[in-house]
């Protein structure tokens, strides 16, 4: 038994790994690969379509907002999103709480004026900055809502008039929340949504079409939605896993069902960590991640020792980031609850031996 | 028993089938699916490294010629390469002979002056110019090596001293050529490199760094090449497919060796057409592909009764283009010669039903 924590890629669900080995070999009875099927035939365009309808029902989207598959991952939005949205003169806001956070700061800054409202990075991002000022005449304000390598979440939605871009590459589709609040979503599908090679873009098409720069055409949303999410041939396979993925987590309810099912993960391995005097937290209480835990050890030379436990118990992906330190253990939708038992096992164990 | 004839994404080696979809499953013996395995585990590092020291071989690169792997297809490329090797202020090159290679001239024009040195669009793309002059001042020439749509093919590399960079989608590793002549080579993968959603990218590194825009990390080469193809999470499995592709080709004996065999189904399937007065070839001879075979019948009435046919013997995507009509088959590198044998008695048998 293999229980994978990792950060991205990351694990999913047994029936989708089944699926896609199937689909390889034989797609829908075709006698052909999924690989080798042409992206402009009905096939394709069912897989397409039931991702991109499957997407909107269980983000409960409304009318304005267009759901797009795009090559690339978040980091490809870094830019697309400036791009996209920022004039050369004009100002964006963005919210700076993580590594991942700080990143497209630094694209956006090609495009235009980027006002950095607020920054945890004075301690190592460890919290989330609250008290922030979103000036009104921004273009727009973006934040990370989950910080995967520092392991902290936004668990409020700012108050702004402001229209708001969001990378929720590590915690979309995890929890229930307003998703028609924000103007653009944008995630990388390697955490809750698929396969790696493709991202999810959520968009609010009045949003589009305003700066006056000329947008290279695989760059421009409004060409993708113009186009279906095809204006040249699609990331074929990642998308057909994504569309496997929605489809599974409407099976388990949706959005409201695995968010309880998340606290419940959540809950039980910080209160272990809580009450094992060998682990600390290393983030600010109300921050806290519920889909990547961070934690330390008061005595960094026991490391190793938990770290070979883990791997010996069949636990993948619990090293922490070399940014961070000690241990990372992530939560995503796939990873059912009894491997979050298993590791508190674990560490209770190992608790007992080192106390 | 099916025949894939698919344009693109099209046919792979049956082994590349199998092992994906077993690696799916199990990756290598670990248990983990190839989907949730870490990019910066040493597992997916050596798949990586082995389809960059693969894809070198089989070109015999120089030490000059980087190789990439990138997220996005061939049309990320067309605005991609403007973007690293076009100034403002200075002039590129183009050949216009197919309908995809008018696209990146469009793409150009965002970013500088763009000379079109010739095109055949005053035929419908249907042979390739050969009497241009390439401006000694340009950045670099470009063109489009095999025309997926139209059917033509370059069978010549141009003799001048600008730098030249070429789109070969749709028949990189298919023919013997010198890829050390060209400065940038770039290829979308799903036709001989393996699946939809990923780039391959040949670069002479010191082409790169030379003009004066700032550009967005994930399109800058320079980025991609110091961080080895890892500047973001790549696409992971559509690389492994690539990784399997390319160990294929090379167990084939190379380029040289699946040059002879593309020679072979293609002159099998010309001389076909050429010998049934129900089939005529739309393109100029000395410029046929023997990648993607194209041509029509005298009689359209009876495209409907051929198709039919095809289909009923389990051939796929020999419907031509809907810009040109009539057929089209792909030839690929894993298409075997077998189904070339099939295709063509059907035709005989079609011809002797009909004429």
């Amino acid at each position: 038994m293999i229980h994978n924590f990792n950060a991205g890629p990351s694990i999913l669900p047994g029936e989708v790994f089944e699926q896609a080995s199937r689909a390889i070999l034989n797609f829908n009875d075709t006698g052909l690969s999924i690989l080798e099927i042409g992206h402009r035939t009905p096939l394709f365009q069912a897989v397409l379509d039931e991702a991109i309808a499957t997407a909107k029902e269980l983000m409960q989207l409304d009318n304005d907002h267009e759901v797009l598959f795009l090559h690339g991952g978040a980091t490809t939005q870094f830019f697309q999103v400036p791009m996209n949205l920022l004039d050369d003169n004009a100002k964006a806001a963005y919210l700076e709480c993580g590594v991942w956070g700080s990143k497209p700061i630094k694209e956006a800054s090609l495009f235009g004026t980027v006002e950095v409202v607020a920054s945890s990075k004075d301690k190592n991002y460890s919290y989330i900055p609250k008290h922030f000022q979103i000036p009104e005449d921004a273009a727009y304000f973006h934040y990370t809502t989950n910080n995967t390598i520092e392991g902290t979440q936004m668990h409020f939605v700012p108050e702004t008039n402001v229209p708001l871009v969001a990378d929720m590459s590590s915690d979309i589709l995890s929890r229930s929340m307003d998703f028609n609040r924000f103007t653009l979503i944008y995630a990388g599908a390697q955490k809750n949504i698929g396969a790696a090679g493709v991202n999810m873009v959520v968009v609010n098409k009045h949003i589009l079409g305003k700066v006056k720069r000329r947008i290279p055409s695989m760059m421009d949303y409004r060409k993708h939605i113009e186009n279906g999410s095809m204006l040249n041939t699609p990331p074929v396979f990642a998308i057909y896993v994504c569309m496997l993925t929605l489809r599974w987590l409407k099976k388990q309810g949706g959005v409201a069902a695995i968010d309880k099912i998340n606290h419940q993960k959540a809950s039980l391995l910080y209160d272990t960590i809580d009450n094992i005097p060998v682990f600390r937290p290393t983030v600010a209480k109300e921050d806290r991640s519920n889909m990547n835990v961070v934690f330390v050890m008061d005595n960094p030379d026991l490391e190793k020792a938990f770290l070979d436990l883990c791997k010996k118990e069949g636990m993948v992906g619990v090293k922490g980031h070399r940014s961070v330190g000690g241990f990372r253990v992530s939560l995503y939708n796939a990873l059912p609850l009894s491997s979050v038992h298993a590791l508190t096992d674990v560490m209770k164990h190992f608790a007992l031996q080192h106390a």
